[in-house]
Formats: C-alpha cells, sequence, structure tokens
C-alpha cells in the first residue's frame, strides 16, 4: 500500500468485502429499505430485560449470521474491529465476549463502522490477517437514554434532530475474493466548528464531511463524477443539504450523484423521524444490506463510503461545550483499474 | 509482517518508539517513580473548571510536548491513535481535536496505549504510515464520578480498589530509527471469568492478562525468561498475585520477571491507594516516563508490555453483569535478533 496525498491510502492488493449481514428494529422494518435487511425485529427488547442487554443480542446475532453466510470458519477470522455508542462500548463488549477472536474496541460514534473498515483493511492488506470482521450497533431507546432524555419523560423532539437506528451492521473483508473491493482509505481529522446544539448532529458533523470528501478529492485526483454514488453515514436531510452546498461553495458538485443512509432508511412523510436516521448502525445497516448487494449485482460499481462521528458526550454538551466531528472515507469499486 | 502462531503478529521491519512523554497529577508526583515523569502537577484541575476538561488538558498539552521533543513535525505524523475512559472518550476527542491529524478513535478501557501501539505499529510496518502518535490518559476524579460515586460523598474504598491515575501517556511510533523496537504485538480476546465486583478490577483483568500471556509464550516459543521484565498495566497487588499464581499453574513461572505499573507508580504502605494504581494513563504514563528511558539506557532490553482493561460500565454493574477483561501485548526490544 501507498499513502498518496495528505491522508489517503491506496492498496496495491485491495480486500475483499466477502460478505455482510444485518439486523434491524421495527422502525426500520417499517422503511423503505425493510427488504434489504436479512433480520428485521418486532420489538426493540427481542426478549432481553434491558434495552442495552438487546443492544448486545442483536450485534451478537448480527456477527453469528455473518459467520454462517460467509462460509468463513470463526477460527479462521484473525481479529475483530467493533465499537458502539454506549459508554464504554459495552454493546460489542459484551455482544462479542464469546466471538473468541482477538478484539480491538473502536470509537469514531456514528463512524465506528467506515473506521472499523479502514483498520480492518489496513490489517489485510498488509498481511498481518487473512480475515478481519468489522461489526457495529445502535438503538434508539438506549442512546435516547443515554445521550439526552429517558424516553419515558415524551420528550418533544424537534425538527432538526434524528432518529438513532436500531440494529447492527456487520462485513467481512478477506485477502482473497474477487469484490467489491475496497481500493482507498481516507481517515479523516477532528473538525469542530463550534456547533453546540445536541438535537442538530447534522450540522455538527456536515464540516467533517466535507473536509474528508474534499480531501479524498484532493489527495487522489478524482472527481465527484467518478463515483456512481457518494453516500454519507447519518448527515440526515439538514446535513445533507449543509453537505451538498458548503461542497458546492469549494467546486465540488455532489449533487446527482450524493446521498445519505440517514435520509434513505425512513420514510420522512410517514415516519415522523424529522431530519432521518442517526447512529452507529445507520450506516452500518444500510450499507451491508442496501449498498452491498447492489455492489455485488454490480448496480453500482463505485461508491465513496463516508461515516460521520459527533465525538461528544452528555456531560460536554451540559458543560456548553461545541461538538467535534469526524468523517472516515472508504473507497469500494467492483472492478480494480 | 507476517502472522504466528494464532494471535502473534511479527514485524520484519520493527518499528520504532521514537520518543515519549508524560504528564501526571499530584499523587502520582509523590509516588516512586516521579522522577522519571516529564511534569508532575500541582492539583487536580489545572485551572479547568472541571475535571473532564482537566484530562482534555492533560493529554493535550502531553501531546504537544511529545511532537516538540521527538523534533518531528505535527505535519509529519500521518495517523493519531488515542483513546480514555471517559463516556464517548471525550477526553481524547477534546483534547485532541485542533491536532489537526488523521485521527483514530480506540477504546479497550485500561488496554488502550497497548491497543494504539498495536494498531499504530501495523499502520506504520505496512508503509500506511511513517510516523503515528499513541496516546491515552485518565483521571482519578473524573472516573471516580462516572465509575463509581461522586467524590463529595467520601465513600469508603475496599481494599481490592484500585486508584485510578491522573495523567496522560503518549508515544511516537516511527519507521525510522534505532530503536526501542516493537517486534511483535499480541492483540487479546475478550476473556470473561464471571467477576462482577467494580471494587476489584485487578481480579477482573488477570484472566484475560494470563490468555494472552500465554498465547504470546504459545505463539513465539518464546519462555518467561527470554524477557528482562514483562510488566503488566493496571492488575495492582490483588491481579499481580492472581496472574503469577495463575501463570504457574500454566507452567510459566514468572515471578522472578514481573512487575504491574499500577503496583510500582504508589507507595502500598505511604500513600493508601490499596491494591494500585489502574486507568489508561498508569501504564500509558509509567511506560512513557520509566520504562521507555530504561530501555533507551539499555538497563532493559527486552520487556513484554501487557496492557489489561476491564470492558464494563456502570450500567453493567448495576444490570448484575459480570465484568469482561482484555489483555494487549507488545513486545519491546533494544536490539533485533
Amino acid at each position: 500500500m501507498k499513502k498518496i496525498g495528505t491522508q489517503t491510502i491506496q492498496f496495491d492488493n485491495p480486500p475483499t468485502i466477502l460478505e455482510t449481514a444485518s439486523i434491524v428494529g421495527p422502525k426500520e422494518a417499517d422503511g423503505p429499505l425493510a427488504k434489504y435487511f436479512d433480520q428485521c425485529l418486532d420489538d426493540e427488547f427481542w426478549g432481553e430485560k434491558t434495552w442495552e442487554k438487546a443492544e448486545s443480542k442483536i450485534i451478537k446475532e448480527t456477527v453469528t449470521s455473518l459467520i454462517a453466510k460467509s462460509g468463513i470458519a470463526a477460527t479462521d477470522i484473525d481479529f475483530c474491529f467493533a465499537g458502539d455508542l454506549l459508554n464504554q462500548c459495552i454493546s460489542s463488549s459484551f455482544g462479542l465476549r464469546e466471538l473468541n477472536v482477538p478484539f480491538f474496541g473502536v470509537f469514531g460514534a456514528c463512524s465506528t463502522f467506515v473506521e472499523s473498515l479502514c483498520l480492518g483493511s489496513v490489517f489485510v492488506e498488509s498481511k498481518a490477517a487473512k480475515n478481519v470482521l468489522c461489526a457495529t450497533s445502535s438503538h434508539f431507546c438506549s442512546a435516547e437514554k443515554q445521550f439526552r432524555f429517558p424516553l419515558e419523560l415524551g420528550n418533544q423532539r424537534p425538527q432538526s434532530s434524528q432518529w438513532t437506528v436500531t440494529g447492527s451492521g456487520a462485513a467481512i473483508v478477506s485477502d482473497s475474493g474477487s469484490g467489491p473491493y475496497i481500493t482507498m482509505i481516507t481517515p479523516g481529522k477532528i473538525v469542530d466548528m463550534g456547533i453546540k446544539d445536541a438535537n442538530n448532529m447534522g450540522a455538527a458533523m456536515a464540516p467533517a464531511a466535507l473536509d474528508t470528501l474534499i480531501t479524498h478529492f484532493r489527495d487522489t485526483g478524482r472527481k465527484p463524477s467518478y463515483y456512481d454514488a457518494i453516500i454519507t453515514g447519518d448527515l440526515g436531510h439538514v446535513g445533507k443539504e449543509i453537505l451538498t452546498e458548503l461542497a458546492e461553495t469549494k467546486g465540488y458538485n455532489i449533487k446527482s450523484n450524493y446521498d445519505d443512509c440517514g435520509v434513505l432508511i425512513f420514510d420522512k412523510d410517514k415516519q415522523d423521524t424529522h431530519s432521518g436516521g442517526s447512529g452507529c448502525a445507520c450506516i452500518g445497516t444500510t450499507f451491508s444490506g442496501y449498498f452491498f448487494k447492489q455492489l455485488k449485482d454490480k448496480k453500482l460499481n463505485r461508491i465513496l463510503l463516508i461515516a460521520t462521528g459527533a465525538l461528544t458526550n452528555a456531560t460536554t454538551t451540559q458543560q456548553g461545550e461545541t461538538i467535534p466531528g469526524i468523517a472516515h472515507a472508504v473507497s469500494i469499486e467492483t472492478t480494480l483499474g
């Protein structure tokens, strides 16, 4: 591999995304992408006593189903990269504690899925691993309880707020396979433009997405039109509009081929999710469920997948801090140039 | 690089730990290692209004001082790997948001420092990076508030409890330099032996340390006597004794060359820290302050550095869950065989 430009890594032997899996909650099961997910749950608890335990079960079952689908023995998975939104990433560590695979805990807030793909693909390309597992989860109820207010309060949500996706997405990245390939990664910097509103994450994260997007184009010499689709993780309706406008001011027109998983996963008019989906599982499930299949079927051949994260917590918000954002990008292509 | 055994990676061109830096709080400044740290603080707030902001400042200033000492321009650092104990790793993300270096958030609880060294060294060896920065922090007051009880309550601490180290340790890992070298890494699996006592982290983490220790020996064919020192991160007095005994039952005698940073950093008799130090910064500062200098001076030539983490949070404890542990190891040597 080699570094090109300021922060992009180009792979000489691009790793393949061998298989993906996804499980989602009931709200996502009512959304427009329902048919693409492996499993849709009827309720948010899935037989568990707490939302945290439910979220752990969701990531555990997603990973179990992924390994079964992949045909790779669990013992042939060299490393697992996983993380989530809960304090101390407990969904991943409790959900995957019986996996018996060396484990790297990752925290990039809602950028965790693509951060894991970045780390995992470097491990595979460098021959540190033949197969790695990348997984993440989020849960509407556990996230609201932890980051905002207990659901029992019945708080009103402003129009700029987003709906944390309940679910888990996971992928196996491998040194052998026929694609789709991770051809490049552009890990992002922390960007803080001073947004303080914890109910407007899209606005907080859009500048980080812009920074990584533009850096990717500058590093690679590619233009937006190179990609069939440019996909962000969970900027939602508000953040999508901001990113589109910001990109245009920088000379990049992404209007025709850009979309956001938070916009795609819910029906804005019918589902009352305001600015759209968010959470680690938003891009995790939408990529693993929908985009991976589009790539396998060659309906899409080149996508730039950019996951954004807000690196904040409830305490920093209460202490009047701004919200730092980050965005990591991977270039995924079905053929090698 | 190549994988040897089940979970160890051996480097062909081992990366150098180019420079380290450490800042500690007042309790650590009264301990036996005080003279080895770059800076000792007089108070836990360091002029900030909250403990969280103080912790962010500590990691920020540690990294700033590290870069200045290293002679490497910040623009020549390709990636930063960092994490901490606070919810959503805010100490790292707020402390390092102005660093302007692509950022990978890492969460391995108290194993974060060595997890970062593992990830960073793979990036350097694979030519994804020339220089990476690995950093972590912890803070007694913010950790007590978040994981146990507010300090204002004046709770009694049982003898098995540990004292979270206030401080930050950071290192630059580079593709060029004359050592000490990271020659191998053995990333660990999650191990949960059913310990539930949040005031006995040493007992919860010792089985994970054992698993990684034995795996490292099996993978490499090395024996405990290969190393001048085997160093764990923060098992403390209780966990150190457990690990020593468990290792012996498995046929590995580590009595003569094994020690723990949590044991070393405080004076058990005079400082009232019960089972010893803990927290991400325990191994972070003890390695960056003390062991790195011993290696540079060739007083130690081969060490196995094992950081352990308890992958738990306050909610899981309240929900009656057990405490999963993890341990990551790096082999650090001053000469190449």
